[in-house]
C-alpha cells in the first residue's frame, strides 16, 4: 500500500510501498477513512527538534487517525471487524506518526488502548479531527477549567483550538465571553453562541469569570487573565505563543487565583467531544482534501490558508 | 481600660484611655489573654496603603487575639462565659484591629461568628499565634497545597510561615524539602523533621516533588518551583517578597502543573492549627512580652531582632 512518509527535517514527504500491517495481540488494524493534518506536521518538516520523538524513519505521519476495524489481534474482546474508532494519541501505548506508522495511509494496526468508539452519525473527518484538536480543547475547558452549566468563562483566542473550546464551553451550559484581536471571526464567535466579544479579555473584568482559558499564550494574556478572573477563580494556559509570562503574584495570591497547565488530553476528553459531535451541536469547521493532496495540504497549513481544520479522506 | 492605639501612618501608637466593650447581640466579649505582633502591625505605621483598611480611627491594633469569654450577648448559645477561644481574623464579620477596636489592650468584643476554640492544653500565647501566622501556613500547606500522608513536599523559605508549614506537612505526614538561602536555620529545619535542606528548590528536581509551597516569594523561586515539580504537581504561591513573577507557561503547559495564590486562611485552619499544638508535635517558637512593651516590640520586628512569633501577654 502507499503511504506518506517522513525520512528527514527540510525534505519533502515521500511516497512510498510499504507493506500492509498486522493486527499485534491486544491489538486491532484498521481501514483508515480519514485521516487529519496538523501545525504539528508543519513543525516536523521544519525543525529538527522533533526528529527526536520519532521512533524510527521513515514513519508514516499523521496521528489524527479514523477508521474502520477490519481485523483483530489475539485477545481483543471488546472491539470487532466493523466497529468505526478514532485513535487518542496521547496513551501509554504511543502517538501514531511518532511511536508507529500513522494514518497517511490506508491502513493502520494499534493497541486496543487507544481505541475511542465513533458514533453512527458522526463522520470519520470529524472522527479524525476530534482526536487532537477536539481533545485538547475539551481537555482545557472541562478537566482543566472545570467549566459547569451556569459558569462564566473567558476563551482567549478565538482560532482552531479556541473556537472549538468556546463551542464547548457554550454547549455545557456556560456563559461565554470570548477576547480575540482579529475583529474578522467576532462574527462566528457571536454565532457559535459568545455572549460578548472583545480584543482583550481585560474588558470583561466586571463579568466576573468563574474560569479563562487561555488559548492564545502571548504571555500578556496569561497576566490579564489572572487579572481578570473573579477571586478563587480558574486561569487554565493551553496556548504556547510565546514561552514565557511575567504575572502578578500579588493579584495571584490577593484573589487566591489558580493558574493551571494544559497539555493534550485523555480518551474521555476524545468521548466527549466525539459526544458533542452526535448531538449535531459542535461542529466545527473542517475542510476535506483527498489523500493525493496531503503534502500541498501541510504547505497551505504552513502558509496560513487552511480555513477550520485540515482532514484527507482517505476512503469513503 | 487602657489601649495601644492607632492613629495615623507615622505616629507611634498612643497608649489612650478607653471604654470597655459590651457583648453585641451575637457576639461576646473577652478577657484578652495574649495578642500577638506582626509584621502587617510596622506596615500599617509605615505605610498609607494600609489606612484604608481601618473602619474607623484611633482604632486598638492587634489582630491576633486569644482569651477567655466574660460576657455573651443575646442569641449566643454555643458559647459561654469561661470559653477559652482564639478569633479568626478572616470571617465575614471583619478582623480585629482593622475592622473594630483588635487586641492591645484588655477586653475585646467580637461576634460568635469569628470565635474558634482552643484546646485545654494549648496556651494562650500559642492561640494568639495560631491566627495569623499558624492559619496562613496551614492553608497554603493543607488546604491550597492539599498535602496528605506519603506526599513529598517542598518548602521554599524557612522563615516564621515557612518553618510552621514545614512542621504541619511533616505531622500530615509528608516527606519535606526544604529550600532556604540562610543556611544558619539549617540544623533547625532538620530539627523539625525535614528530608533535606538546600538553597534552591531547584536542587530536589530528581525527588520528584507533588507540591511546592513557595513562602518567600521572590518571583524566582515561582519559577523554580514550576520547573521543579513533578508532572502533574501543584505550586502554592504564599510570599509576596515581590510582586512578579516572570514563569515559563512552556514548563507550566507541558508538565501540566497548577500554580495557585494562597492568601491567609478559614476558622477550619485555625482549628487545624490548634489540633497540631495539641498534640505537643507542632510547637514554633513564642517570644513573649508584656502590654507595656507592644510599641518596642513593633520596632523590633522591624529591624528583624525577632525569634519565631512575637506575642504580648496580656494576662495571665
Amino acid at each position: 500500500m502507499k503511504a506518506w512518509q517522513f525520512t528527514n527535517t527540510h525534505e519533502p514527504l515521500v511516497l512510498n510501498e510499504v507493506d500492509e500491517p498486522a493486527a499485534a495481540p491486544g491489538g486491532v488494524v484498521i481501514d483508515i477513512k480519514a485521516a487529519g493534518l496538523c501545525h504539528s506536521d508543519v513543525g516536523m518538516l521544519e525543525d529538527e527538534g522533533w526528529l527526536s520523538t520519532l521512533a524510527k524513519r521513515p514513519i508514516t505521519l499523521g496521528h489524527e487517525v479514523a477508521g474502520v476495524i477490519t481485523e483483530v489481534g489475539e485477545g481483543v474482546t471488546d472491539w470487532k471487524v466493523g466497529d468505526r474508532v478514532g485513535f487518542c494519541p496521547t496513551t501509554s501505548v504511543g502517538a501514531p506518526g511518532y511511536g508507529f506508522d500513522g494514518g497517511f495511509s490506508f491502513k493502520a494496526a494499534i493497541d486496543q488502548e487507544a481505541l475511542v468508539r465513533i458514533p453512527d452519525n458522526v463522520s470519520f473527518a470529524q472522527g479524525a479531527a476530534g482526536t487532537d484538536a477536539g481533545m485538547t480543547s475539551h481537555h482545557a475547558v472541562i478537566a482543566n477549567g472545570q467549566v459547569k452549566s451556569g459558569d462564566k468563562v473567558g476563551i482567549i483566542g478565538f482560532g482552531g483550538l479556541g473556537s472549538i473550546g468556546a463551542r464547548v464551553a457554550v454547549l455545557a451550559g456556560a456563559e461565554v465571553y470570548v477576547a480575540e484581536v482579529n475583529e474578522k471571526v467576532w462574527d462566528q464567535a457571536k454565532e457559535i453562541g459568545a455572549t460578548a466579544v472583545a480584543k482583550s479579555i481585560a474588558e470583561f473584568k466586571e463579568a466576573g469569570l468563574d474560569v479563562i482559558v487561555d488559548f492564545a499564550g502571548f504571555g500578556t494574556t496569561t497576566a490579564e487573565a489572572i487579572e481578570t478572573v473573579r477571586r478563587g477563580g480558574r486561569v487554565v494556559q493551553v496556548g504556547m505563543g510565546r514561552l514565557e509570562a511575567t504575572i502578578s503574584t500579588k493579584a495571584l495570591i490577593l484573589s487566591e487565583v489558580t493558574l493551571v497547565g494544559s497539555q493534550g488530553g485523555t480518551k474521555e476528553d476524545v468521548q466527549g467531544v466525539y459526544d458533542f459531535f452526535a448531538t449535531g451541536q459542535l461542529n466545527p469547521t473542517i475542510t476535506e482534501i483527498d489523500f493525493d493532496g496531503i503534502p500541498e495540504g501541510i504547505e497551505k497549513l504552513k502558509r496560513g490558508e487552511v480555513v477550520g481544520r485540515l482532514v484527507a479522506k482517505i476512503a469513503d
